[in-house]
């Protein structure tokens, strides 16, 4: 398996327009440091899978007919904005794997072009995609939500965005299930009391304490967390990194 | 008077995503020939005004600071998506003149981030803003759609799009206050009947001989239309022109 992160940012993204800070100022000044909204592709058992879709300009990163599917998280604009400007394409339809949410976004759902909505992702109802198994695990955010943990040949990647904390079924699933790489949301710094819809940095290295991954990657950055890290650059323990946009991780 | 597209295309945009007609093959090869989502910008009496949004990267064509107002014609995605990435931006909040349509689209109005959509367009309500003068005129779409007719010293911009057909006072106003240059949107090669939320060539051609602006642009320009232009160089009139993204106009 191999991932890579087409958008990494929170909400706002980064460069946040206007903002004139430091790291919206290098954002600004190096491609290196922009982050776009929550997306990721998934190369597995010769199949490439979309793991969210707010990536703007899909086009770009997956040429028609590349795509074999599309999980979905939720509806959120900041992960399903980048399949508006696609989905009135031509070429076969692309399943995509959603929360059973009946708004879905805008008018998705009554113009679906080319893709197909009609798979919905239940909790703990493993779906099997060709060669590859699929686990939806519950997430707990301001829609509902569903992350997911795909397993091939023994090797298991999470990806959990967006997420207040964890559920106590979905983390003991992650422990009986050994995770070899958790992607996790991480959106603030630490706060003294813990966010509703995301993690803060205190609470994804709980996460990843009690749920041991071999590696935890944190994604759906602010910028006021790459501020922080920028600050405080040695912060993070043994198997816990920062994700970036366009960074490639194999397992 | 100056008005700029950003965007000239269809709902589908071009190149349509995995489509292998030589109009496609064409935007593909050749950025030039390319259609984004509907947008332009007027710069007029030392202000920048965007009209409809539907560029998806709006933050490379008009850097932080530069708009001082959004008129939007409708809330269809593809008039409105470069609102997203940038709304959770910050500095000065930017006016938006947009129908009353108490849906807006998706969260935008929820929301807003550096937007005020409190600035309701009603049909033919003069909005005096700064120096200038734009008239709302209502539209025939499927969603509740405005049309704004700009003037300042003198010379009249009507921008209208989308719209099947003309309803007759709007006609009528277009014919009492004369009209320079005139931006409709046209999105089919002449068709037997007419289209119901949309011109075709011949409805366009129809509404220049009725109002007789002194220049007609079309715009929200399909793949298809566009072959037909490729395969019939010489059929539009004097007077009347095909918009291209980047293409300015002065008046």
């Amino acid at each position: 398996m191999k991932f890579t992160f087409l958008g990494t940012g929170s909400v706002k993204a980064a460069p946040v327009y206007g903002c004139e800070c430091s790291v919206c100022q290098r954002a600004m000044a190096n491609a290196d440091f922009r982050r776009h909204s929550a997306c990721g592709v998934l190369e597995v058992a010769g199949l490439q899978i979309l793991i969210d879709a707010g990536y703007q300009n899909l086009e770009q990163k997956c040429p028609p007919g590349s795509l074999d599917a599309i999980l979905l998280t939720h509806f959120h604009m900041d992960h399903v904005q980048g399949l508006f400007p696609i989905r009135w394409g031509t070429g076969k339809t692309i399943p995509v794997f959603s929360p059973d949410d009946p708004n879905g976004c805008d008018d998705l759902f009554k113009y679906p072009g080319i893709f197909d909505f009609s798979n919905k992702s239940q909790p703990f109802e493993a779906i099997e995609f060709k060669t590859i198994s699929i686990m939806p695990v519950p997430l707990v955010h301001s829609k509902l939500t569903m992350g997911y943990v795909i397993a091939f040949k023994g090797k298991r990647l999470a990806y959990l965005c967006d997420s207040g904390l964890l559920r106590r079924d979905v983390e003991q699933f992650l422990i009986d299930h050994p995770i070899d790489v958790m992607v996790l949301d991480c959106d603030q710094p630490p706060l003294e009391k813990a966010p509703r819809n995301h993690n803060d940095l205190t609470r994804a290295l709980d996460i990843f304490e009690a749920v041991q991954p071999k590696q935890l990657i944190l994604t759906h950055i602010s910028h006021n967390l790459d501020e922080y890290f920028f600050n405080y650059p040695d912060i993070l323990p043994e198997g816990v990194a920062i994700a970036y946009d366009n960074q490639s991780w194999e397992l």
